[in-house]
């Protein structure tokens, strides 16, 4: 798979995430209106689908059917907006900008923003549920789902990595391990439980279901550590925020920590890491290798 | 059933569903700390456990194991906190007790609030599927129980009620009907979620499962009736948050749209229709008949 191929493999993954949630989602006009608009205008705000998209080639690299692994995929971008959405308020990192649009609470305000961030985690449980009442795969496979994802989104995961990250701000002498203790859960989090929700719902057995940890694990942190980088080096307008914005925010990140050809050299290494568990699978994980590699050189 | 055997029914259910969330949910000390803290906060403030003794008794009354269905009605309270925590919050109602105590974003600012708030709801789901999966109720039954829980908290549910709320604060030509528009939304739909998600569980077929719906949207209408009612008459003491709250922030409550005495009158209907609509059953379903009159009979 070449550089152009990888493009329409992610492109087309994306809009089969995207009509998904078009259409699983309660139109614009709905009641509240405000509500739905404000939840839809952060959800289809350009996003990439990374997460879904993961999931996917994850459910594909072990021989799974990616049609039925969809509408699950697709739930996991419900997850991750509704963090960005609360992410950005006023109260925790107080973002005017995201993906080169105006963060949900300055479109639309405070309340309607936590409110929107509410329902778009509410409705990612309840596409989960509702879509595996009528999937072929097992009602127990999509327990097992919930619980991957619930538990990754949690006190314990997300959440709590988001908690440690507001309470680092402004702390110059953060370690090094507690920077990747946030950011594991934080972002790293998510996206293991997303690689992990393919693996299982490919019918991945417990061998292949471990090397995809250890993989989704790596990239995770890989991504983390990229987006760093891209803070400092990428484009404002291909990025669609500020840049530069980490350090006059005071927060700490990889460049800050260890200097910024160190971070980027320990992205590749971590990829490279992770492209060696998931070595013994066979050609049909070539899209998750290509994502993995994707994921430290976007934007450029 | 006298009301003193009631008393020690409620108290009793009550006890179990807070050694449920006790022992599910990560201790104090857990990492991050003050997010746990902060949760179990508000959890363990004093609520009356009424949504899970509700789903409990709605479970008993059509013949199923309340404690089959215990871990499930628990996880309700969690969906109920974090909607409380969220609603108090400086963006929305702007509180500063609740329940007689300091509301969470008062005792842990604002940031961890809107955490805790979202670590509450996705523990509901988590925790749902968790039990789930070691239950001997079936996968498929969750499943229901879920989609259940999710749509009756989303956007098109409570969290829609809530956004309706605010943006009615301040009107003062509301009309009756769009203001049991929005209670409807913003308790009725939980508060009979939990009835059928007890009957669910219970083993209810089509015909005792379509009248605890009624009888659960009326006592829901009931409570918020008389929750209007509380904050008119009750004593501050008692209620653990300073009376004429409502009519002080400009909200529009029943007593003051219909006047006191009709309200009064309007909720003792409500229950007496709702009682109507479980008249046959059996004794077995003794229990949430005296709950739905103790519903507007309370802090008295």
């Amino acid at each position: 798979m070449d550089r152009a191929a990888l493009k329409t493999y992610l492109s087309d993954r994306k809009s089969e995430v995207d009509r998904v949630l078009q259409s699983y989602l309660p139109g614009p006009t709905c009641d509240p209106p405000l509500l739905h608009e404000a939840l839809r205008y952060s959800l289809f705000a350009g996003g990439k689908r990374i997460r879904p998209i993961l999931c996917l080639a994850s459910c594909e690299a072990v021989g799974g059917r990616t049609e039925v692994a969809l509408p699950f995929a697709a739930s996991i971008e419900l997850i991750h907006t509704y963090s960005l959405v609360h992410d950005d308020l006023p109260a925790m990192d107080d973002d005017t900008y995201r993906r080169g649009k105006l963060t949900n609470h300055k479109m639309f305000g405070e309340s309607t923003a936590i409110l929107a961030g509410d329902a778009l985690l509410t409705a990612a449980f309840t596409m989960l549920a509702e879509k595996g009442l009528s999937s072929t795969v097992s009602p127990k496979k999509i327990l097992r789902v919930i619980l991957e994802l619930g538990s990754a989104s949690g006190s314990t995961g997300m959440v709590g990595g988001q908690l440690n990250d507001i309470e680092a701000q402004g702390k110059d002498d953060l370690s090094l391990e507690k920077l990747k203790r946030i950011h594991s859960h934080k972002t790293g989090v998510l996206i293991r439980a997303s690689v992990r929700v393919g693996g299982i719902l490919g019918g991945a057995g417990p061998k292949k279901l471990s090397s995809l940890t250890s993989f989704g694990e790596k990239i995770g942190l890989a991504f983390q550590i990229a987006d760093d980088v891209l803070d400092v080096e990428g484009e404002a307008q291909t990025l669609g925020k500020p840049v530069g914005q980490d350090e006059s925010k005071g927060r700490c990140t990889y460049p800050a920590l260890m200097g910024l050809s160190r971070a980027k050299k320990e992205a590749t290494v971590l990829v490279e890491e992770a492209l060696s568990e998931i070595e013994f699978l066979g050609p049909e994980a070539d899209p998750i290798r290509q994502i993995a590699s994707f994921i430290i050189d976007r934007e450029k």
